[in-house]
């Protein structure tokens, strides 16, 4: 008799992701290294917050990497937001290590208060886990966000309202030299869940995701079932799809942008009016913002109404005068040319 | 004393579209007649339900067209699905004509059962006001569809998760020479509604705008205001702008895909593996849709995961047999070419 289904389920999942990171190693060894000098093992590690999603992640990676000749470690964030945080890191350490993982770590961090609770909190345990990967010269490490996350990040960016980027969702393999993996991002967390289930695995239901102050809770709880109610079972797995999609389309059209840019600088570096005038809006707009960003506009400040002020540089030609944007960031056209610097 | 600020608002958006329409027609007949000829003044129709969003349209066309030297008519579609239909119809005729506009005329269609209720309902509405366009010769017909119209389009594309295009919406101007045009696409519902109430012009509700049973309802009344509530009011209007950025992203990957397929095909007109691989997957995949309905697949019927395993055929092939797609349509690969046609 095989697994239950649902841990057959999450077993592929991490297999595949295993296999992607022996292949990219081999193929970088053959590169870069003499082929005679033997390679020590890799070392991938799970972030595992105690969750369903990340249990599920780590009990499948300590079953799948020993046979591929991978060690496998984890971490577990204490972001100290909660009263008794740093118990439940060290209960977290037991269980990564009570599944056989070597080395297991817990790390605290203090979350600062940038761009809102959940941005604050995302940067502090990514600092976190980078520093982490780097002193024990990890090869890669796995998180557990699951198809739900994906289609609730896009629901974000949607409501951002900022383009198809936004749309884009989190990657399958980001970071550095690609470190962080989502081998789940095709899973749904109800897989997860049944999982540690079938597996007896005890797992922690953070608070914080049924707090309706944190906008992704109230868009889980709430927004997410009230869309299925409307739309009908399959939106998160349309959602899930509409971000690998737009991830793609977005890729494509930034590399337009960035072949088109030097093709529309004059010999001096200035962006040629003309010359963007006869591009596609769509790239026309990327290079733009490029070009914000560039002479120091905050991307995060800079919004899709910004860029179209710009855009109107180009197109709706009246003699306007010079375009504000963020972070002292000037934009004007003098004699042709779009000039776009710091005030 | 200035008009009701909604009444001002819906007479600018409709004022801005007529002047577009004066200043193509005007460069069309430069470029096409001889400049003596004394053109005739064009009329401009407006579709009209008798609810609030084309009531309000239909008064600012009454009120703009005149000044403009345009001639303003109406056309109200009967869809047989309500008893008492024709006499509601009827009802719209006098109000339209009591506006002022002339010709007016009620159209009645049988809607048939092609791909749900609100998709035949719409294919019977556009045959009819084409026919009608035609044999009035008008140069436009105008459509009451506002920015949430515009959200709740995206929410449904988005549900489909087939891709930018389907989150593009309605366009501002569609349909053949561009004769549909949509002036409230950037305003709201409310401002409809209430240039109505200020200008004492009674409104028909459709219950079909209430009735649970048809998908855009649910979504107008439970599955939007869940999203706004977990989102933040600003939700339509991030929709809406997805809607443009979408559309522009699209237009621009289809013009790349299109001058992309002419290079990858070989002398025999046969698309060439190879070739196909070194493109980004985002044009690739629009070159392998395009040739999928070029030999016969119905476009409706063709969904990202098709492409999907056609596009395996090149990035991940391993000798897999012939994919069949919707309309008997099958794709192989032989020989390093690509071979999609009715099987």
């Amino acid at each position: 008799m095989g697994p239950h289904p649902a841990v057959a389920a999450i077993r592929l999942a991490v297999r595949r992701v295993l296999h992607d990171i022996l292949t990219e190693q081999t193929a970088h060894r053959t590169a870069g290294h003499a082929p005679h000098e033997r390679p020590s093992p890799p070392l991938v590690l799970v972030a595992c917050s105690g969750g369903a999603d990340s249990v599920a992640l780590a009990s499948a990676l300590a079953f799948e990497a020993p046979k591929l000749g991978i060690r496998a470690g984890g971490i577990t964030v204490d972001h100290g937001l909660q009263p008794g945080s740093e118990l439940r890191a060290e209960e977290v350490v037991l269980r990564l290590r009570g599944l056989g993982l070597d080395p297991v770590e817990s790390v605290a961090v203090t979350v600062g208060r940038g761009g809102g609770p959940e941005a604050a909190a995302r940067d502090a345990r990514y600092t976190a886990l980078d520093a982490i990967a780097e002193r024990h010269g990890a090869t890669a490490v796995l998180l557990g966000h699951t198809r739900d996350d994906q289609a609730e990040t896009v629901l974000l960016g949607l409501a951002r309202g900022s383009g198809i980027r936004s749309l884009s969702g989190m990657a399958a393999v980001s970071g550095a030299d690609g470190r962080y993996r989502r081998p789940f991002l095709h899973l749904d967390r109800q897989t997860a869940r049944k999982a540690c289930m079938a597996q007896s695995l005890p797992v922690w239901d953070d608070p914080h995701n049924t707090d309706p102050s944190y906008t992704r809770s109230r868009l889980r709880h709430e927004g997410l079932p009230a869309l299925e109610k409307a739309l009908g079972k399959g939106v998160v797995e349309a959602l899930a799809r509409t971000a690998q999609l737009s991830r793609d389309d977005a890729d494509a059209l930034d590399a337009w942008a960035g072949r088109a840019e030097a093709a529309v600088r004059d010999a001096s570096g200035l962006l040629e009016c003309a010359k963007l005038y006869a591009l596609p809006p769509a790239v026309r707009r990327r290079i733009l913002r490029r070009a914000a960003i560039e002479a120091g506009a905050p991307a995060g400040s800079l919004f899709a109404r910004h860029i179209e002020e710009v855009d109107r540089l180009i197109t709706g030609w009246r003699g306007q005068g010079a375009i504000n944007l963020p972070g002292k960031v000037v934009a004007q056209r003098q004699g042709g040319r779009l000039v776009i610097r710091q005030g």
